[in-house]
């Protein structure tokens, strides 16, 4: 028995746990097409990543330039020249890595395209590791986003985010299960090919294979 | 006694709503700066209007290209070769003038700004001859907004419709009282810097001056 059987737009970063939740969402019998965004971010690669996995899984994929983005916000590490910070990823330093109202954009926009091809719902992969830093991947924010999503448009559009309770550890197990193809993922903040292995991204990924005694492609 | 003493990110359409809203809450006594969105409208002479509004003012304005709208957007009048519907405003061919959660996308891009800036809200000129077409526009879209808008950074940003409750002839009013220039600002949805006098928008716009005893500068 499927859980979901609705037509979902899934945003899709290119990193491991919106890739997990794209193949999940997939498993679970939902007609899901993928939408990515360019904001200037300096790891790139990850759009990349996108695309090849929407690719291999044979589903449509839109990549929107939200480059303006960087015109108006100008402290953070992902989209300037400012160093990315190094050491844990729930560590204080890290909040310089915040975009502000990030996922709050990137959701509206994906609720507009959800609308107009009169999808159900949009699907974030926000997961219970972002909490602490970012405001925008917490519980309540999901909820409250939820309830203007209901009413925004002539379609009400659901906002799904189902590894909201779960750790990267547990989408790591998740993918692995799933067969994923992590080597179609991005998680480096510094934008190289190759895990740089020591900015919070990189760390918080390593700890999420290890958790799911399994190995990341990208360093094996 | 002024009301607000906010600094507050204006989203200025560049039509009469917002520029007199602007003009309002200035004389609030607010700090304010306005954003503009360039989202493929066929009817951009309003983003040119907008910006003489902001340089007679002289307050910061920034516009924001949002065009990448068009690519989701496939069935907007406003945004496509689809005729512009005649008659008046509040019909239910007006339907297809709606760019489907465009409210959303602008406050959430405004809001990004608000926090970077350290302002604390951000203001929209929707009053209540929008509520019967534009779902984006009611007074219960304006609340659940700002119940999100409260938790989704690290600043809450409050959202601001001083005009939810009036008609666009209580805003032709008190822009009279506020001498706001009128000969820049723009209504007519073709697009000509002279209004067509007959869309849905330009009807609207005529029984607003006629309600406040005013002139229209652009027609007279």
């Amino acid at each position: 028995m499927k859980k979901y059987m609705k037509k979902i737009i899934c945003v899709l970063s290119g990193g491991m746990d919106s890739t997990t939740m794209l193949y999940h969402l997939i498993e679970q019998g939902n007609e899901v097409q993928a939408i990515s965004f360019n904001y200037g971010q300096r790891h790139k690669v990850e759009l990349e990543k996108a695309a090849a996995t929407c690719s291999k899984l044979k589903i449509p994929h839109k990549i929107i330039d939200i480059s303006f983005i960087k015109e108006l916000v100008s402290n953070s590490a992902l989209t300037s020249d400012m160093e990315v910070p190094e050491g844990h990823y729930a560590d204080e330093n890290m909040k310089n890595t915040v975009v502000p109202n990030r996922n709050m954009i990137m959701a509206s926009i994906a609720m507009g395209y959800a609308v107009n091809l009169g999808y159900d719902a949009v699907a974030l992969g926000v997961h219970s590791g972002d909490h602490a830093i970012y405001p925008d991947c917490r519980p309540e924010f999901i909820e409250k986003l939820n309830e203007v999503a209901k009413i925004a448009n002539y379609r009400p559009v659901e906002i799904l985010a189902p590894f909201l309770t779960m750790d990267k550890g547990d989408i790591a197990t998740l993918g692995k299960s799933l067969g994923v193809d992590f080597s179609l993922t991005h998680t480096c903040y510094k934008g190289q090919e190759t895990p740089c292995g020591v900015c919070g991204a990189c760390v918080e990924r390593q700890e999420a294979f290890e958790k799911a005694e399994s190995v990341d492609p990208l360093t094996s």
